[in-house]
């Protein structure tokens, strides 16, 4: 990835500045991030979307506990990439941190707030020693004042708003289909199929309603929603993108690092 | 297992990234579950089965000494593969939530929250400085409102929920075994039939009813309740699985750092 | 950049002093700093003027979310170049210790006295262990006493004040560039001009309103305010630095270590 | 022991797991428990033997004070190998814990809870940072309910319950003796020529008196009783055990690390 | 500097001594001290007199904000040397002792007592593990019961009393002219040209008033006071020290560890 | 010592096991002791006899600085070889437990109480991290319910008890001396005798009254009593041991660091 | 200084021991000391001299400041070689020491007791890791019950009592002197010339009264007191000891680490 002689000795501890200027692990913790599952996040005029590979690794394994799109408040949502264990970290951080801003204000906290706050967490671990980064990206959608908003975090602790995006495996490709086809102002339905179109981009077999997760937070309620496997399926099927064989196991390297690869 | 120049540096010291995304102390830690021996969890319509190969490495070796079932709670079992050790550790940090959660809120705990519990807590020694990973995996099997439900829990501090799974070692002959023989809607009864017929995929000799344990938590009771050798002996002789010779020691090898080999 | 000889076991651990009496680490995250995107700050007879290149990755990133200016306190704006994720972090111990200035004193803190509270702050990281120095430089600029005050604030935790000065990458042409052309009492709106012309050397396709950012703390209401895209636009056009075509992407390295290159 | 280019950097740090998944400063401390001098326990109908090694190194050192066999509490006995100081901290540990339940129960500790908790203690030393693991191994016997235990803590914190079992130098040897000649059902006083009998299958010149240990606790009254030398003799002069030249002095080299080669 | 075969292994870590006896940390933090501009302190029969090469770095910073000299007291100057941001340290901790000092014991505090103060928090940082040494040295000058005093302080942590010195780049050339120059019993304002003598001795170009900095502490008031610029340029004039060309800019490395280069 | 390729790397930080089970810096803490000038313990029919060689490096150094023998409480006495100032830290520590058993029981330590409690405290410093070993062994003696009692401790922190023993310089000469002479039932006097001629096998130029010291503590009443220089030469003088010439100053190497070996 | 193979790996980190049983970091320390001038105290019969090389390195330093001889208490003083800030610790903890024993019981506190006080804290230092040796010694003299005494703290923490000693470079030479010159019984003022004539020995140019440093304290009135300059140059003709050339600076290299070189 980098150049050998360059980085040789600033990856090892503690996270230190490399002789030009970068902080390997957080760079590594990146790759751990890329080794997971895609997910995408669109924001629509009425509603944000996400959506998420989550096929599993053995037909024995139970979709649902492929944790990949979590509900972290009423009204908002949060999908990952990477690691799953640091996931959950920062995803229970999240919803510690909702409940006592409607503890302490009497009303649902704001999406790029909630963002900002984890990122802050997300970046003392990569100044201070004692600990690694995260491996982990998250993308945090939701509704604020009537406005869908959609954030990404990643594991140097930047927050960034988009209006589409995909974080994980195949990120650059999926993004370029994105840019192509994303238009500004497209309905949260037609933003379901976008998400679909583009995870499917990179499976060549199409995709099953069990391997995909897809929710949706709308302007109207304000709540997040997971899109029922039968929905799934009917927009799989009219756009062509289900896949014609239902046993389509995952490859077998399941002994990774607890990147959400299953 | 991995490429040596990739991974030279990175393993080493408190678990941190290494340039690929992985977490080598973590994936270690996994090595050190295929050396336990194996276990295996099954989830039938009417209950769940834990089961387990506990061969002693010597006959003077008490057999119910060798600690590969627990129960965690009433309405808990867990089934353990790896540093034996470990494995206490976690179970007993299991039941104490257990029993916390009876206290506080008068009632059972649920499954997916008890080991969404025990994950969280393997997932801070992967990420703080100052102790190794847990090197040990965990099969939490119970029943939820009235339902039956099975989890994993590895290294990582992923937890996933399956209908049928095996741990330690040859891990992937026995998982291929259940995907091939697995079928929902077995009775528990049946599942103590596979569990034992999954074990003995990797013993040439047999099984004796001390080299095995098995544990069943059924939706009557919601009661764990190991099966007696009795009942195993004669389970095993109606499937054409018991050992012909008794004596069929363990080899010598016991020196391995606590791993559950006996 | 250094000598190899020199250099080569003094930079690794925790900041120490190599034999020619230099900081790597503080050395290293200037190097940081370098490469996050330009910004500038100028001091104006009445007033003072931020601005940044904050052109967006990709068409889908939000440009507003690219952090380059914050307010830190009515009277006191912000430019950043380096790390972002850390200038989130000085950025908010510089509001706090804004806000608690006015709690306890009952009027605005002194950006003086603001801008050395920061650099002790930094100065810390730089001579404790246990954390790494800040990989961000600050433009601290506003309005004290009726009078523009305009600061930069280092990796090493040193205060400088400046008429006019740049920061992030190629700071050496910039700041050429803003010392042969700045001149003494010009107006705030000739410097949100200069300002502009400065960080157009380096783009030789022009600037969009999108693009870049400024923000003005004039002595008159002594208020942070960010000027509008489309005053802008007009501002580009009237200088000829507006960019012809309007999808000037950045290029796809955007993998870097949180480095603010968007 | 191990090949020595698969475990080059994985023993020098606190315990960490090696590529397959060895903690190999655990297995370290499992050499030193080799290092140290032998000791027995078995599990007779009515009672628990413990037996041991403790020749002195010089005829001017007083057996008496080599601790090879210690008193937990009333109803339990302990017999150690490998370092005699660790030996001592995890006995004090035993006593505190036993007096504790007393206390707090009012009535004596069962043997396996007594083991368990030793067991856990040792754990934590193998997975938290700051402290080696201890370098003994321990037999610890008694009665509980009226029934005799026997049990082993090793390094890594596992316990193991046994019908007879050796620790220590020469281990498997007299392993094998054991599993050949230990018949259930044997008396305690059986038991204590069987344990002697294992001791002298590595001693060419016999035992003495004063060189064996032998304690016993029996159902009959559950309290820790160590055997008298004269009773010893006769036992040895019987068996035909007994040295014929008193000065069979240890050699030399009584520099090692502690270790009980007295 | 020194023997290359010498050092080796001793100058890394924290400071520890090496095999002569030296503390490198130390020592190289006295290069850091070198590395940064030249002060003079010099000791007058009526008062004191400190003074600081402060050339700026570019035309667009004010000299002002190039700190070199520093009010502790009403009575007490600093001039230092080395790393700014350590400077400001000392700094801080000076002017809070004096505080102090006048809180608790109702008078100003004597300039050895302030200053050996200093020292011993100086020491602490080389000896105590978990930070690096100060890269500064001061000159410390004031009135103390009516007698003018002058200290040094280096990265030691030793006090030194002096009749006239200099500190930072050039200075044994500059002490050489001191100790030729230096006559007991001179005055104030004789001091002032002394100590622009020696600056000018290493500056070809001459001096500008905006480049030096000087400040005097006199028995009669015992007030801390800088000599006003225009007074400086009449005394550089008078002494044919002022320089014919205004834009002697320094050169551009400008990119050092924060040492006082400017 | 070792073979040099087995220890390589073992040997370093904070005591850890060596693949064969060793702690190193215990051993090398054992090699401080033979560092050390010689001390030898009798235990007598009627008292316990402590000696120590303590030569003076210089005629001008005071032998009675010279701290080889210590009175921890009334009825018991402390010899020491090793590191003097670690000596003196146990020294201290035996004391104030002494002290605070007297007041917290209202009698007299038992001995072999008070060597374990300093054999715990000395096993603290082989196991946490922080510290390194203590490099000194200690013969304590004493008088315990009208017993003679005589123990040793070691830097593993393991006590013995002994009839008689030497520790130090030469140990193994001693002891064989020791071994041949030593015969129970002697008195004190005669142990008086025998320790200086044990101590004179080493001496080929005789021994001076102020180059060793002598102390009983007798079952009579039980008080350190130190042996005056003037009985030490009469015993001298009977015993042929008294050196001819007065002036055997010890040789030059006085630095090694801080090992009694005046 | 030792051979090098032996050393290598040993006197890096936080002291421990090498496999030869020493200190490396203690025995580096005392290489400090031997970097700093000579300093020497003596014990006459009715007092104790205490005397100090302490030429300055400019002839703008002020003598007075270079520290060598200290007023501990009324009765005590120090004279200290080596590292000048870390002997300014010591004698404030002395100082503090001396102060709170007067404060608790009313009197002055014995010379033995102070300096096993301050060898104490020497030692802790060797010990626990996180800081590094004391790079000092000293010479503790004073009057206790109306007698001289007369001690030496080496960085190892272990006590002396001499009757003459010296320390700091040329330590054997001096020593080598005094053991041939001095005699008991001699006064204080003949200890007074032969501590001048001590430091002659390697002073080929002479003495002059501000480049050496005497102080007493004399059984009469047990006051600490500094011998005037007037004083020492009528000794110093006297005894033919006086520089004849006024202007004996010291060599240039001035740049050591603290040790007392002036």
């Amino acid at each position: 990835m980098q150049g050998q002689s360059q980085q040789q000795a600033y990856d090892r501890g503690i996270t230190i500045f490399s002789p030009d200027g970068r902080l390997y692990q957080v760079e590594y913790a990146r790759e751990a991030v890329k080794r997971g599952t895609a997910s995408v996040g669109i924001r629509a005029e009425d509603g944000v979307v996400l959506a998420a590979d989550k096929r599993a690794r053995s037909p024995l394994m139970e979709p649902a506990s492929i944790e990949k799109l979590h509900k972290a408040d009423d009204h908002v949502g949060v999908a990952s990439a990477g690691h799953v264990a640091d996931a959950r970290q920062l995803i229970d951080f999240a919803r510690r941190q909702a409940q006592v801003n409607r503890l302490r204000y009497g009303e649902a906290m704001g999406i790029e707030t909630l963002t900002k706050t984890i990122t802050d967490h997300i970046q003392q671990y990569t100044q201070i020693g004692g600990a690694r980064p995260f491996g982990v990206a998250l993308i945090v959608g939701g509704i604020e004042n009537g406005e869908p908003r959609l954030f990404e975090t990643d594991p140097s602790g930047t927050p960034y708003e988009w209006q589409a995006l995909s974080i994980g495996s195949d990120r650059s490709d999926l993004r370029d289909y994105l840019e192509s086809e994303y238009e500004e102002g497209i309905s949260t339905d037609e933003a379901v199929g976008l998400a679909l179109d583009t995870l499917a981009q990179t499976n060549d077999e199409g995709l099953t309603p069990e391997g995909v997760g897809v929710a949706t937070i709308t302007v109207d309620d304000a709540q997040y929603a997971e899109v029922p496997a039968d929905d799934l399926e009917a927009v799989l099927a009219e756009r062509g993108l289900l896949a014609t064989d239902d046993e389509e196991d995952a490859d077998e390297n399941d002994e990774s690092a607890g990147a959400d690869e299953e």
